[in-house]
C-alpha cells in the first residue's frame, strides 16, 4: 500500500517520500476501511511538512489533511455507511487505504465530482465559519485578501448569499472577472493606498470585518481600512511574515486582531452545526455554486512534483493528488 | 495669561509656543475658574503635538492632557467645590487659568503633593483599568513591557495588590531593584529569547495577559510568551513601529491582540466606577504606595526644554510643568 510519508521536517518536495507500507488490517468493530480517491495539497499541508503547522506530527508521519475516499469494507456494528459510499477523510489522507473509526464518517451524495468533495473541508468550511463569525447583516461590507485562494473562492459566494457586499483584495491584476463571478462586489489590487481606496468605496457605510491570509504589512492595510471597532481575523500565513498592525488602529480606533483555525472551530462547534455546515456546502456544490478551480492533478507517486507546483504563487487553482487516474 | 499653544503639528519642541492670551471671563452658572499648579508631559502629549493622537485637535490648540489646579472662582449654582480646593483637570491644561464646567470636578484631599496628583489620571488610571481588564486571580501571572514607565510604576503595585505575580520587562539592565520595589515579582531584560525565559519562569502556570507599550517586534515577543488563548493589550506607541504578532500565535495558539485607550474607557465606564477608581488611587497615593518618580520640573515658559527632556529615553521619572515655582 503506497503512502506519502515524511521522516523529517523541511522543504515539502524534499522530505515527502512515496513508501510502500503493509496494508492495514480489516476494519474492527465500529471501523471502516476507506480507499482514497482524491486529496488536495493545501497551504496547511505545506506547513505540516515543514513542521510549522499547529499540530506537529510524530515522525514518521503521513501527509494530507483532507480528502475523499470510498468505503471498501466495514466492521461489525457499522450501519450508517455502506461499502461503495464515498466519505470525507481527515488527517493522514495521502495513502491508498486507511482504516478509521466510522463514527465521524457520513455518506456523500452520488453524482458530485470526487475532486470537488476532496476539497470541501479545509477551504469552504473555513470560509463558512468566517462568514458566520462575521455576523454579517444584509448590505454590510466585508473584505478579504488573497481573494483568489481556495478560501476566497467560497468566501465571496457565501458572503453574497448572506446579502453582504464583498471587497476582494488580490495581489495582481487580471482577476476582476473571476472574483466578481464568484460573488465579490468590488476587486482591488493590494498596495500602500489600499485603505484610502477601500474608504472611498465604502463611503458612509461600515466595514467591520476583515479576513487576512497573508500577514506582514498586508494585515496592517486591512486593519487601516476598517471602521472603528472592527476586527481583523487572520487564518493564513502565506507571506511567512509576522502580522503587522498599527498601534494607532489598536489604541485609538479599537481594532482587534485575532486568528481563526478550523481545528479549534471543530473543537468548539456542536456536531449538529458541523453537520449543517457540511450540508449547506454540499448543497451549494450540487447547485454548481461552489466549484473550486483545479490547476493540476497528480498521481500519488508524483507527489514531489505536486508539492513543487502547489508552492508556486499565481496558480489558477488547486493541486490535487488522485488515485487511479 | 500665559499658555502653551501650537499652531501646527510637528516636533514638540519646535511647535510649542508660549503665548499670552486674554484671561478667560469669570465663571458662569455651573462653571469654575481653575489656576494650574502642575501638569506632566506624557508620551500622549508628545503624540498630540505631532498630530498623531487619537483626537486630533483643531489648531491653534493648547497642550496638556492632564494636570492639577486650584479653584479660584466659582459660578452660580456650584456647591460641591469651593474656592481653594484642588481639582484634577482634563484637556488643554498647559495654561495658567481655565474656566471649566464644574460638573466633572471633585475636591482633592489636602496634604498630598500637587505634583503627584497632577499625574494621577493618564498613567495610574490606565494601569488600574488594565489590571481590572485582566481579571487577575490571586497567584496568576501577568506581564508588561516598558515596565519602568509611568503606567508600569502603578501597574506592578496594583497587580501585587490583586495578588498577581507581575513580570516586568525592561529595555536595559539596572532596574531590578526599582521594579521589585514597585511590586514586580520578576524583572527581565527584553531580547530575542524573552519568550523562552518567560516560559521557564512561569513553568506550569498560565500567563494569559500581556500589556505592551512599545510595538514592533516587542509585541510579538510578549505574544509568544503567553499561554494559548491569552491576550496582548497595546496602549502605547513608544517605538513608533507597527505592532507585530506571529500568525502562528494568532491562528494556532488563539492569541488576541487589541488596544486600550483611556478616552474609550471613560466613555464606557459608569461614573460611580470612575469615582471608585480615582478614590482607590488617591488612597494609595496617601499611603505612600503610588509615588511616581519625577525627573525634572520646568516652569511653563521653559516648555521647549521640558519637551526635549521628556523625549529622552532612559529617564528616571516624569517631566512636569509647574506654575509659580
Amino acid at each position: 500500500m503506497r503512502a506519502v510519508q515524511f521522516s523529517r521536517f523541511g522543504a515539502p518536495d524534499e522530505v515527502a517520500d512515496v513508501v510502500d507500507l503493509s496494508a492495514p488490517p480489516p476494519p474492527g468493530p465500529g471501523q471502516a476501511a476507506v480507499d482514497l480517491l482524491a486529496a488536495p495539497v493545501n497551504p496547511a499541508d505545506l506547513l505540516n511538512l515543514r513542521g510549522q503547522y499547529g499540530i506537529v506530527p510524530t515522525l514518521p508521519a503521513i501527509g494530507g489533511l483532507e480528502g475523499v475516499g470510498v468505503v471498501t469494507a466495514i466492521g461489525p456494528g457499522v450501519e450508517h455507511i455502506r461499502v461503495g459510499d464515498r466519505v470525507l477523510l481527515g488527517g493522514g489522507t495521502w495513502r491508498e487505504r486507511q482504516v478509521v473509526s466510522a463514527g465521524g464518517l457520513f455518506a456523500l451524495p452520488p453524482g458530485l465530482p470526487s475532486e470537488q468533495l476532496a476539497m470541501l473541508t479545509v477551504n469552504p468550511l473555513t470560509a463558512r465559519a468566517l462568514i458566520h463569525d462575521a455576523q454579517l447583516q444584509p448590505g454590510q461590507w466585508v473584505i478579504k485578501n488573497a481573494a483568489n485562494s481556495g478560501v476566497g473562492r467560497s468566501f465571496f459566494t457565501l458572503a453574497k448569499k448572506a446579502g453582504a457586499r464583498g471587497i476582494a483584495v488580490v495581489r495582481r491584476p487580471g482577476l476582476e472577472d473571476t472574483l466578481k463571478n464568484w460573488g465579490a462586489e468590488a476587486v482591488l489590487v493590494d498596495g500602500p493606498d489600499l485603505p484610502e481606496r477601500v474608504k472611498a468605496l465604502v463611503g458612509d457605510g461600515a466595514l467591520r470585518y476583515a479576513v487576512d491570509a497573508i500577514g506582514g504589512s498586508a494585515t496592517a492595510r486591512l486593519a487601516a481600512a476598517l471602521s472603528p471597532g472592527g476586527v481583523v481575523v487572520n487564518y493564513g500565513l502565506l507571506s511567512g511574515e509576522a502580522c503587522q498592525i498599527s498601534g494607532v488602529d489598536l489604541v485609538f480606533r479599537n481594532i482587534v486582531l485575532r486568528g481563526f483555525w478550523l481545528v479549534n472551530w471543530f473543537q468548539h462547534t456542536p456536531r449538529e452545526e458541523v453537520a449543517r455546515a457540511f450540508g449547506e456546502l454540499i448543497g451549494l456544490l450540487a447547485a454548481g455554486e461552489l466549484t473550486t478551480p483545479i490547476e493540476a492533478t497528480y498521481p500519488l507517486e508524483r507527489v514531489r512534483e505536486a508539492l513543487r507546483h502547489a508552492e508556486q504563487q499565481q496558480r489558477g487553482g488547486k493541486v490535487l493528488l488522485v488515485i487511479g487516474s
